[in-house]
């Protein structure tokens, strides 16, 4: 299992309708995400204008697992409503939309 | 079990030093975390600028178990060698360090 943070910034006007979606996800975008081994998927808010996500993984294949996710018809309409309430943060690399974040230390658990 | 996250911000020139602390963190702090019931610790860090901190506290009181970390004398000197390191985050109120954030859907695991 590999724990992984990321974060992105939250549009502050567009905050209250991002969390409802996330109070009720779909159906489908939960199960995909489980598909595609990620568990414990929690997010948490800084202020009204950032979120941070956490969440393991226990696949042996992130880049592909990713890839499926992205691949997947319905997890698109759920970013296609959700991605224009984000922004990305100024160290997102090209592509990126939620960036990965390191370890401070590369032995932590 | 309840998933905590804690931001703050980390002074770019101290960085170096801070993550060399964090890869031998003394084995007092270390025992004093475990003992006030926090458990798989992970911090990671946003550019050269922010550090985000995730940890599962199992304790049944959470006020008393902190209360207890920050009486302790060696967790005291540790802090008093990384605390200036640090800035805390704006949202921080008057007497956090680390400041903790809350969940965007209080219903998450």
């Amino acid at each position: 299992m590999v724990r992984y943070a990321q974060v992105i910034h939250i549009r502050p006007e567009r905050l209250a309708v991002y969390r409802q979606l996330h109070m009720a996800v779909w159906p489908a975008v939960l199960a995909k995400i489980r598909e595609c081994n990620m568990c414990n998927y929690t997010i948490f808010l800084q202020g009204d204008h950032t979120l941070w996500a956490y969440f393991e993984y226990v696949g042996d294949d992130f880049e592909a697992d990713m890839a499926k996710m992205a691949a997947d018809p319905m997890t698109q309409e759920w970013w296609a409503i959700c991605s224009p309430m984000q922004k990305p943060v100024a160290e997102a690399v090209p592509g990126e939309n939620w960036h990965n974040l390191k370890k401070l230390v590369p032995i932590q658990a």
